[in-house]
C-alpha cells in the first residue's frame, strides 16, 4: 500500500459528485417522519415534569379524557414494556413514582389531532411532592450528597460506548466510589510520579466543558404502526436501525421478524439518535392499536432529549528538557445526568493517544446527576478532553519555549507507537497534516498579526469504529445498478456508496442507485455513526460491486466467446480488448439473464466485510482571532482545517462533512452551554435561548485534505465524521492565548469568560 | 439421480407444514390492495361501453365534473402514456374514438370517495355510433368478414408465451391468412397423409371449449402513489411484479429506478394477473397528483378482465394395427378477443407432446373478435387441447379394442422422446402415473359400476417454465434466518421457499422468515406461473441457505478450532461432530458478527439460479360419474388425481393445488362459460349467472403423489400448479361416455347438452 493514491486513476471516486439526497431536500419535497401521515394516525403529546426531582403523589386524567378528540391518556403503568432495570432509559420513558430530570416525560396523550392532544396535556393534573436536587458533579461527588437514584446504577449502557473501539481496564481503585459515581475507568502505564521527576516543566490546569445539544434540525420523531399478524412497522428518525429493532422487540417482547425499522430521511443526527423514543412510541401503538406519531418540539429535544455530557478534567502533564513528554496524570469527570451511559472511555483513548508519553494515569468517573440522561455528540468524549490536553499542550510548548507546531511534531505518536490498547498504531495522517499545516501562510506568518489578534493551532482524532457489513449489487433491466444496505444516511453517504459501485463498475454515478432498506430485507448494517459508516459499509459495497462485475465479465465471456480476462468493462459495456467491435452492453445482459428462459443466472453481487483494522483519523487546526479586550468577544477571521481522509470518495461531501464539524467545534468553543439553575430547571431551552451559530457567526473555513490511505477503507477511505469537530475549544483559546496572553480554560468562551480572565490575567500553573 | 427420494432424510421438507399466510386469511387480518388506504386518497370508478362495437362521438363530462367529491375525470387523451401500438391493452387502457368490446373502459371518474367518483360516471354521456360486432371465431374467419381491428394486429403479446418454454416455427402457409388472424403456428413432423395410409383405425372429431374466467376471489386490485422525487409507487395483486416495474416506466416514460412495485397478498390470480391495470392506475395517479386506487367490481373484472381464451380444435389421429400411433393431424382456433395475445404455442406441445406420433400436421391460429382480451389461466391452452387429444385417444382406444390405459402406455412419450421443439424429453413421471392408476381399486372394478355410472381417464401435461432467479439467506441477531426474494406469492410458495432455507440449515420452519421484497431492492424473481416458482426461486433459495450454511461453519470453525467439514449444523447450533460439549449457537454467532467491532463478516448468504432444463409434470385422472340420462345431469362421484411433483416439498401444499386445480378442470368440464350474444353482450357478466362451483359441487378428491425427482429443482421439486387443471374436461366426457356411450365434444357438459347428445345418440366419427 503507497501512501498517496492518484485520483487520475479513478473515473468517478474522488471528483466532486452532487448529493443524491440534495433536490429533494433543498425543495422542500423530501418528508421526514414527522411528515408522515397514516390512516387512523394518533398523535402523542407529552406531560412533563416541572420538576428535577420529585415524588409524584399522583395523576388526573380524568378531565383530559374529557377533552373532544383526546384518545387515551397513558401512563407509565398502561406500557406494555417488559421491564430491565430502572437505569434503562428506554425502557422507563414515562416516570412512575419519582420524576428525576426536569421536563421529564410523565404521561402521555394520544389525540385525534394535535390540537386535541395538547388540549389534553392541559388538562393532566400531577400532584408532586418536590425532593432536593442534585445539579451538579460537584454536588454529586460530596460525600454526604444524596443518591441521584434510589438503588446503584453502575455500568454504561451498551450503546455508550459504539463509537469507537475501546479496550479499557477497569482496576480496583483501591477506594470505595463515590455513591453517585456510575462507572470509573482506569488507565494506567509507568509511573507517573517518577516520571513527573523528570520532567523540566509541567503544566497543570482544570478544564471544563459544557453541556451541549445536538441540535439537529429535525427533532426526535417517530411514527409507529401496528401490522397485520402482530407486527409493528417504526418509520423514525435512527442512525441505528437494527438497534432500533433489537431493542423494540425486548422492551414489547415480540419476535424480532415482527418488528420493522424503517428509517426515514435523518433531519441531522450527530449521535443523538441511537434509539431513544422507538421502544417508547411503539409501546403506545400497541396499547392504542393505532398508529402513533411523537415528535418532539424543540423544548422537549432539549430539556428530554440526549445531549452531550459535559466534562471536567484535571490535567498535569510533564517533559523532559529534551522535549519529550514524560508523564501525564488526569481525572476525568463526565457528567451523564440521571442515566448512566457517557463515552467515557474515550478520555483515555484521546489523552494518552495523541502524544507518545511513557507514564501515563487517567481515572475517569462518570457522575449521576438530576438532569436528562445524556447520548453520544459527534466524537463523544473527545471534544471535552482534547480541549483539556491540547490547551495543556500549548502551555507546556510556551513554558518550554519551543514553537507549538515543531513540539507537537517531536511528541506526536505514528505508526507503531503502542495505544492504550496496547496494539500498534497503524499508519495515521497526524504528523502530515501538522507538516502541512506549518507551511501554511498564516502559520508562517503567525507573528505578524494585528495588534489584539492571536493565531492559535490544536489536534484532534477519532479511533474511528468497527463493524460488520453486507451488501447487494443487483444489475437491473435498464442496464444500470441497484445497491443495497441497511445503512441510514446522516452524511451523504448514500452518494458516496454510489460512487463506490459505479468505479468498480465503469458507470456514471447517474447509472446507479442505492437503496437503504428496512430492517426486514436489508444486508446487515450496523449503526452510522463513529466515522465508521463509509469505511465499513462502504467495503461491503465495494465486495458487492466487484462480485457484480465478475459474474457480468462471465456472462459477457460466454456471449463474446472470450476469456473473462480479455474483457474491459466500461460506461455499460462489455468489450474484448483490442477488439472494439465485439462488445455488449449491460443491458443485453440484463435482457438475457432476468427474463423467461434466461440461460443465465441475474447480476446480483453480494459483498460480506469485516476490517478488523482501525483506521484513525487526525486532523490539524488553526484559527486567527481577534479579541475585544473591552468586551471580551472573540471574532474568528480565518480558520483552517487541515484533515487526513484516507481517500476522498466525494471530496466535495469530505470538504462540507469538515465544514459542518469545524462549525459545530466553534460551537462548543465560543457559544454553546445547555444552563441549568441549582433547581436543575434547564434555564436556556429554546433556540432563543441556546446560543446555536447562525450562518454569520461561522467563518470561512479553509479545508486541505490528506489522503493517507488506509489499508482496508474502500480505495483507502478513512472515517471523515467526527475529526472536524474535535479541535475547536483548543484552537481557538489558544489563539485567544495567542491574542491576550490569558488562558481560558473553561469553554464556551463567551465575552464575559474572556474578559474576566483578561481582567485577572489568568495563567497556566506551570512549575519548572 | 435416482428415482425416489427418501423422505426419511428430511427433518422438514417432505413434511406437512402450516401455511405461513394461513392465519392473516383466515381471520380476516389480512389486507388485500383494495383495503389499503393512503391519505389523500382517490377512488376511481370506470365508465363502461354498453356496446362491443361502436363509434365514440363525443363525450360529455361535464355535469360529472359537477358531483360533490368528483376531483376529476379523465378520458383516453388525458393520459400520459406513451403510445405503442393500438393493439396494446396495457398501453390504451381507454377506448379513443372507438370502443372494441362491451365493457370496455372510455373514462374514469376519480372521487375523494367511491360513492362521489360512483355518482360521477352516472353523469358522464357517451355519444356512440354502434357498428357491426364480430361476436365469434366463425364470424371472424368467414372471407368476407370485417376486420376486428381498423389495422393489422399479427404478433403475440411477450407474455402471452411466458408459460411454458416454447420454440416454435411459423413457416410459410402457402396461402393468405385470414384478416382476423392474429397469429399462426405452424408444427409439422414427418407425413400425415402416409401415416394416415398405415393407419388401422382413424378417429376424427372437432372439439369445443368455452371462454371461462380465472374467477380469482379478489378482482384486479392496484393503488399507485405518487412519490417524491417524480417516483411512483404501486401497491398491486400481480404475478409479475418486474414485468409490471417496465411495463409502468416504459408506459409513463420514468427511469426504472423511480418506479416501485409492492406485491399486495393476492387473492387468487391463476395467470389473470399478469400486468393489466398497473399502468393505467400509475397514469392516473400522475395525473392527479395523489394517490388513486382502482378496483373492479366483479362485472368489470368479468367484461374488462383477461380471462382464459376458447378454442376449437378439428382433431384427426390414427393407429396402426400393432397400437403405435401413425399420424396427427389438427387445426386449432383460440379466440383472443380484440387484442392479440393467446398461448398459441401450447397447442402443439400438448398435441404432439403426450404421445409418440411420428408424423404430425398442427395448425394454429389465434382469431380476433369483438370480445375482450384474454390472458393466461392455469396451463393456458392445455386444458383446450388437452381435451381435444385425450377425448380422441379414448375414442380411437375403444375404437381399435384396446384397454384404455394400456393403449395410452403403449403410446405415451418416456425419456428420449423427441419433443416438438426437437430436444429429447427429459425423465417424466408420465407412465408411473397411468401405472398407479391402473393399479387403483376403481379402475380395477370398472366394470363393475352400477348403471347409469362410468369411469373415465386422462392424462394432462404441462411442459414447466424456466426463468433466472436470486435470492438472499441472512442470518438474524435472534439466531434466526430471514430469506428474501422478488417472488409472488400465488400458492403458499412462501412457505414451501422456508422449509428449503430450514432444511439446509436444520432449523425447524418457525425460525426462518421469507421477505418478499419490493422491486426496488428485491433479488430477481420472474413471474409467479408456469409452474415455475418454486422450481426457479426454490434453486435460488438452495443456494443462498447453502452459501449461508457455509459461512456459518467458517465462523463456528474459528471459534472451535476445528475444520468446518468436521462441524455439524442443527437446530440453531453448530457442534463438533462426536464432541457435543463444543458447540457455539446461531445466535452468538450473530453476536459476533452483527455487532460494533465484531470480527466476523455478516453470515448473509447469496443464490443465483438459472436452470436450462425444463421439468415437465404430468398428471393421470380418473373420475367415477353418474349420468341422469333423463336430465343430463352428470353427478361426479369419485376423483382420483395422480400427478408425479418431483417432490412434495410441502405436501400439504401440493394436496392443495392439486385439490384447486382438479376442481378448476371440473369447472372446465362441467359447469363454467362466459356466453356472449351476437351482439358481443356478455349476458352472464356476474358470479349470480356464471356458474363458479360451490363447495358442495365440488367432489371428494383423492390424490396421489408420484415422486420422479427433477435433476435441478430444489430437493427434486418440479412445477405442480398446471398439470392439475388439465385433464379434467376429457376425464368426465370420457367417464360420461362410459356410462352412456354417447361422445361429449363440447364442453362444459352442462345438462342441456348432455341430454341432446344422449338423444342424438353422438359418436365420434371412426374410420377403419
Amino acid at each position: 500500500m503507497t501512501d498517496t493514491i492518484n485520483s487520475d486513476l479513478f473515473k468517478v471516486v474522488g471528483h466532486d459528485a452532487l448529493r443524491k439526497d440534495g433536490e429533494g431536500k433543498l425543495t422542500g419535497e423530501t418528508r421526514f417522519a414527522g411528515d408522515l401521515v397514516l390512516p387512523g394516525m394518533l398523535h402523542a403529546r407529552l406531560v412533563t415534569s416541572r420538576y428535577a426531582h420529585a415524588r409524584i403523589n399522583s395523576i388526573d386524567i380524568s378531565e383530559a379524557l374529557k377533552v373532544p378528540g383526546v384518545f387515551k391518556v397513558i401512563i407509565a403503568a398502561d406500557l406494555p414494556i417488559v421491564q430491565e432495570s430502572s437505569e434503562s432509559r428506554r425502557r422507563n420513558p414515562l416516570a412512575k413514582d419519582e420524576v428525576i430530570f426536569y421536563g421529564q416525560p410523565i404521561a402521555v396523550v394520544l389525540g385525534e389531532t394535535e390540537a386535541a392532544a395538547l388540549d389534553g396535556v392541559d388538562q393532566v393534573f400531577v400532584d408532586y411532592d418536590p425532593l432536593p436536587v442534585v445539579s451538579s458533579m460537584e454536588e454529586a461527588l460530596k460525600p454526604n450528597a444524596m443518591n441521584v437514584r434510589s438503588r446503584e446504577a453502575h455500568g454504561a449502557d451498551a450503546d455508550a460506548q459504539m463509537h469507537a473501539t475501546v479496550e479499557t481496564k477497569d482496576q480496583d481503585v483501591g477506594f470505595k466510589l463515590p455513591h453517585n459515581v456510575s462507572n470509573h475507568i482506569h488507565f494506567k502505564r509507568g509511573d507517573v510520579e517518577s516520571g513527573f521527576s523528570e520532567a523540566a516543566a509541567i503544566v497543570e490546569n482544570t478544564y471544563t466543558v459544557p453541556m451541549i445539544h445536538q441540535s439537529y434540525i429535525e427533532p426526535q420523531s417517530c411514527l409507529a404502526e401496528p401490522t397485520t399478524g402482530g407486527g409493528i412497522t417504526l418509520y423514525t428518525s435512527t442512525q441505528a436501525a437494527f438497534i432500533a429493532r433489537q431493542e423494540v422487540a425486548a422492551a414489547l417482547n415480540m419476535p424480532l421478524n415482527k418488528v420493522k425499522i424503517v428509517v426515514t430521511t435523518i433531519g441531522g443526527a450527530f449521535g443523538g439518535k441511537f434509539v431513544l423514543i422507538e421502544p417508547f412510541t411503539a409501546a403506545l401503538a400497541k396499547v392504542a392499536r393505532r398508529p402513533v406519531r411523537l415528535v418532539f418540539y424543540r423544548m422537549e429535544d432539549l430539556t428530554a432529549g440526549n445531549p452531550s455530557f459535559n466534562g471536567k478534567i484535571e490535567l498535569k502533564i510533564g517533559a523532559r528538557a529534551n522535549g519529550t513528554l514524560s508523564a501525564l496524570k488526569a481525572k476525568v469527570y463526565f457528567e451523564t445526568g440521571a442515566y448512566p451511559g457517557t463515552a467515557l472511555g474515550i478520555a483515555g483513548i484521546v489523552l494518552a493517544g495523541y502524544y507518545r508519553v511513557d507514564n501515563f494515569d487517567i481515572e475517569c468517573f462518570e457522575v449521576l446527576t438530576h438532569k436528562t440522561g445524556v447520548g453520544a455528540y459527534r466524537a463523544p468524549g473527545s471534544p471535552q478532553t482534547t480541549f483539556a490536553l491540547e490547551s495543556a499542550i500549548d502551555a507546556l510548548a510556551r513554558a518550554m519555549n519551543r514553537d507549538l507546531l515543531e513540539f507537537r511534531l517531536q511528541n506526536c505518536i505514528i505508526e507503531g507507537d503502542i495505544m492504550v490498547n496496547g496494539k500498534p498504531m497503524p499508519r495515521i495522517g497526524l504528523k502530515e497534516c501538522m507538516e502541512q499545516l506549518s507551511k501554511h501562510p498564516l502559520w508562517l506568518n503567525r507573528d505578524k498579526v494585528a495588534p489584539g489578534e492571536g493565531i492559535g493551532v490544536a489536534i484532534g482524532g477519532w479511533p474511528g469504529g468497527l463493524e460488520p457489513a453486507s451488501s447487494t449489487c443487483r444489475l437491473d433491466h435498464d442496464g444500470n445498478i441497484t445497491v443495497t444496505t441497511g445503512v441510514a444516511d446522516i452524511s451523504g453517504v448514500t452518494t458516496s456508496l454510489g460512487l463506490i459501485a459505479a468505479e468498480v463498475l465503469g458507470l456514471q454515478t447517474e447509472h446507479v442507485t442505492v437503496e437503504n432498506v428496512d430492517t426486514s430485507s436489508a444486508p446487515y448494517a450496523g449503526a452510522s455513526g463513529g466515522s465508521k459508516t463509509l469505511y465499513t459499509v462502504g467495503a461491503a459495497v465495494l465486495k458487492a460491486a466487484q462480485d457484480a462485475k465478475e459474474q457480468i465479465l462471465n456472462i459477457a465471456s460466454s456471449l463474446l466467446e472470450a476469456n473473462p480476462q480479455d474483457l474491459e468493462l466500461q460506461d455499460g459495456k462489455v468489450s474484448v480488448k483490442g477488439v472494439t467491435s465485439k462488445s455488449v452492453t449491460l443491458k443485453e445482459i440484463a435482457a438475457k439473464s432476468m427474463s423467461f428462459g434466461g440461460r443465465f443466472e441475474p447480476v446480483f453481487g453480494r459483498g460480506n466485510s469485516a476490517i478488523v483494522r482501525n483506521a484513525p483519523g487526525f486532523t490539524a487546526h488553526l484559527a486567527r482571532v481577534r479579541v475585544d479586550s473591552e468586551t471580551g468577544e472573540v471574532e474568528v477571521l480565518d480558520y483552517v482545517a487541515v484533515q487526513d481522509v484516507g481517500k476522498a470518495i466525494n471530496p466535495a461531501e469530505v470538504h462540507g462533512q469538515i465544514h459542518g464539524g469545524v462549525t459545530q467545534g466553534l460551537g462548543w468553543a465560543l457559544y454553546e452551554q445547555m444552563v441549568y439553575d441549582e433547581e436543575g430547571t434547564l434555564i436556556n431551552g429554546s433556540l432563543m435561548d441556546y446560543a446555536l451559530q447562525s450562518a454569520p457567526q461561522v467563518p470561512n473555513i479553509e479545508v486541505q485534505l490528506i489522503e493517507i490511505p488506509s489499508p482496508d477503507g474502500p480505495f483507502g477511505a478513512k472515517g471523515v465524521g467526527e475529526p472536524p469537530i474535535v479541535p475547536g475549544g483548543a484552537t481557538i483559546c489558544n489563539a485567544i492565548y495567542a491574542a491576550t496572553g490569558v488562558r481560558i480554560n473553561e469553554i464556551p468562551a463567551v465575552p464575559e469568560r474572556v474578559r474576566a480572565a483578561i481582567i485577572s490575567g489568568a495563567q497556566d500553573k506551570i512549575t519548572h
